[in-house]
């Protein structure tokens, strides 16, 4: 590229994590960074938008070295405002993270760092979610830095298949016990939930939703067996949910009399 | 099947919602039925569900003909607890809506009613989400219960692909001129969005977001396509989301030095 890339920056913990700033100065040594992220956390969110009330936007300086707006929505609006309203030209790129915990395998389908990422695929974007396996908001995400900067630049230098973007998830390992980058699928895993059932002090029963990760698939291709080997995983997702494979079948039914 | 199934039913427009009124009554006509929606409307909450905050159920009664609970929570949420708090045992199929309004297409990643379904079948259970297209409150619901019965039994009858549950639309037309079921894929189609600025009382900026459905695919296997020309569309969608076809490709990039 001859002039520097626009940037597009957000993720789903919040515009002051410590995982979106370290994204931030990573995508600031490769071209021109706009920050528009939520001003509070947005885990689990998924895929949501929001259609049932208003949304706000307001310019802030954290730092000072980019142009930054937290928005009052989901991380998919978030997006959305940034590419309609608030950047005067389409992003080069759009880049979501770094998450403070896993979006391998299933935990895709809830995550909102991925909705972001999405969103701006649907949109026609190149872009990235980023995530360690590291929920803690003090994280080290100092060696997630070198990773980050050769997958951006790839995709800036390729682009990406029409209506995919990268699910990226970099495991919790010192630098040099990191092997290197792998291309995966995403696992087939889920959690089985265990709700924690309490009574308030007004005696009344509520409940936190737990529960344990569990991986079904012993497939060496996965992005599950590659974060366990010490690998960066990156699967290609797309927002195309249809089982192509199943409609043949489908169409033997008796659906019509 | 010897015995009655056993039905879970929910949505994302609320438990008192017509369109799941609708379906509750088809139900009950297939098997024995327990509801577990959420006590709000819950559209476009995407896979959103509840990890930083608590969940309460209600056990409720609306009309006295099923067991039925409100859930404070997503969708998703409300077959999470359904499962692995309030029922006995699992349920034989999970169905979800009816919507008010259309989940064709790009819709489904927005969908709250589809993230219930998918969930249903992340947990295993065979499930379909219903969607009409009227967003109306009063819509007329009457002519959807022929096709949703047949679909309901069709897939109690066959089972589902693992890791597939199904996407249905139901065209807005009075039932003589709706021309049978059909299978498709889902469309290539987005939402060209437009913020509509405004100024609140205090002087503040806020936006409502809204837009344009534009359908870019002109494939006639599309569920749009289906629609338009007077069928009931059925998806099967599912959630892996790995874009398989492009892993290939992305083992030519230069990711390891």
């Amino acid at each position: 590229m001859s002039k520097r890339p626009l940037i597009l920056v957000t993720n789903d913990d919040g515009i002051t994590a410590p995982g979106i700033r370290t994204l931030i100065s990573v995508m600031n040594t490769i071209g021109d960074v706009v920050v528009v992220a939520p001003d509070s956390p947005q885990s689990a969110m998924g895929h949501a938008i929001t259609i049932n009330s208003t949304l706000h936007i307001e310019k802030v300086v954290i730092d000072g070295k980019q142009t930054e707006y937290s928005c009052s929505g989901t991380p998919a609006d978030c997006v959305k405002i940034a590419v309609n309203e608030i950047l005067d030209r389409r992003p080069d790129i759009c880049v979501s993270g770094i998450n403070h915990g896993s979006n391998s395998s299933i935990n895709v389908i809830y995550s909102g760092t991925m909705s972001a990422a999405l969103e701006a695929g649907i949109e026609g974007i190149p872009a990235i979610g980023f995530s360690l396996l590291d929920f803690n908001w003090n994280a080290n995400f100092e060696h997630t830095k070198s990773f980050i900067k050769t997958i951006t630049n790839e995709v800036l230098e390729n682009g990406l298949p029409d209506g995919v973007v990268l699910n990226v998830n970099l495991p919790n390992l010192e630098k040099k016990a990191i092997k290197g980058i792998k291309i995966c699928r995403q696992a087939k895993a889920n959690w089985k939930e265990e709700f924690d059932k309490r009574t308030n002090p007004m005696g009344r029963d509520y409940y936190w939703l737990t529960g344990k990760f569990v991986n079904m698939d012993q497939g060496e291709d996965t992005d599950e067996w590659a974060l366990e080997n010490g690998y960066v995983s990156v699967v290609p997702v797309h927002f195309d949910l249809t089982a192509h494979h199943t409609i043949q079948k489908l169409n033997t039914w008796k659906l019509n009399g």
